[in-house]
């Protein structure tokens, strides 16, 4: 069974979610796309994007992009990889952009886009509610954020312990 | 399919928990009961409280019940959906009264309604360990909470990222 | 049907996980071992492992393994539950031990045991990111741990609100 168009993958930190999405991307043709949002502000963010490219192994054409993936998108060919919409987000929410319209922007692009997107995205409120009010705007930015994908995915799996569990469509033969 | 006795649904925090519950309260007969346990204690929660109840929309009749959800339960008729046992889990820890008996009564209460009932709970113990001790009371309270409205339930699901994971039952045709 | 050769059982603080855990282990023969790896090292966790003592009730015979695991497993006979894999880890993190070596260590003598093993672990990464280092650096460690021994079991469970969610494998008779 080939990709479906747009698959959301969830999961809370190093659940997985990652290695899970590259695994499904690699169901798709040779060459795939990678979009990271990461941006190296510190040593260990540094080690952090570091390991993961190393996890990842050959095989992609990687775009960063740490606020504009639409304009990512446009320059990717094939199945592509965006990981992580938890990155995008907090990116956005520190310079203080309008998170409803980047969003919109975002889903026109994936809904635009002719090959299949894989997004990863992250679980950050099944916790004590946070302190600080920058982490309650942002916990409900991501909540909503998760929601609005899910919503639009043709796929959507949560990753736990590195083990997926279908929350709508089908996983693809060769990944159950 | 009609609504079971009791639906228990849980989640994250913006996991879109109330809305599915919302979708689940209008399979019932077209009046159905809002039982709401927020306080307006600030302007955060008055913002977040206003927000739900604009995304509710009309057809409900909407008992305030910070602390006494029996009392609430019995002035309703029809379906019913309590929103949300955590805020009223908290009110009661605040007002330090005794967590084990409000929880006897409120099982007893649920036990007793004549019509279905729906309750919202959350997911809030799968973070790091909170630093301080109420934080910690709180996450056990509320985990042990939402054991005992499980076992009761006929029906009880978590919702990730606005969709359905069932845990106990059969969700409704229509909420597949 | 039987216990299988390696269960893995996780979830969030009290989501019901050792509960399951211990009715999962009372399907084996009626001598279990139990693996205690807790350290009672403040009042909160002397009432905390007194609680758990009480609801595990009689027929455990019970070894106490903040650090050895290895060693208490090849003590033990028959069906034997660890609870905990997090509080296991925490104390080699806290003892600044090299937990790649541990763990796989851990993953030889699980695999080398001859009776079933259930193991009982916590999910710590689906709140926000934490404000301080070590516990960003144990978020990590819990999650790459939990990966690893889920990969391993034949049996992977969640527990969310008391209720089991099957993530791999096939939940034996009398618990479904």
């Amino acid at each position: 069974m080939s990709l479906p168009p747009l698959s959301f993958v969830t999961g809370g930190a190093r659940s997985g979610k990652s290695a899970f999405a590259e695994r499904l991307a690699r169901l798709g043709p040779a060459t795939h796309g990678y979009i990271a949002t990461a941006e190296p502000w510190d040593e260990e963010m540094r080690d952090r994007i570091a390991r993961h490219r190393l996890d990842r192994g050959t095989g992609w054409h990687t775009v960063e992009a740490p606020l504009d993936l639409p304009a990512a998108l446009s320059q990717t060919q094939g199945a592509v990889l965006i990981d992580c919409a938890t990155l995008w987000l907090t990116n956005h929410l520190l310079a203080d952009h309008d998170l409803d319209a980047e969003t919109a922007r975002l889903l026109d692009a994936l809904a635009r886009h002719a090959a299949p997107v894989i997004i990863v995205s992250n679980e950050v409120g099944w916790g004590i509610v946070p302190d600080n009010a920058l982490a309650r705007r942002f916990r409900d930015a991501q909540g909503r954020l998760n929601q609005r994908l899910a919503a639009r995915a043709d796929l959507a799996v949560a990753v736990i312990a590195g083990l997926p569990l279908v929350l709508k469509g089908t996983l693809p033969g060769g990944m159950a």
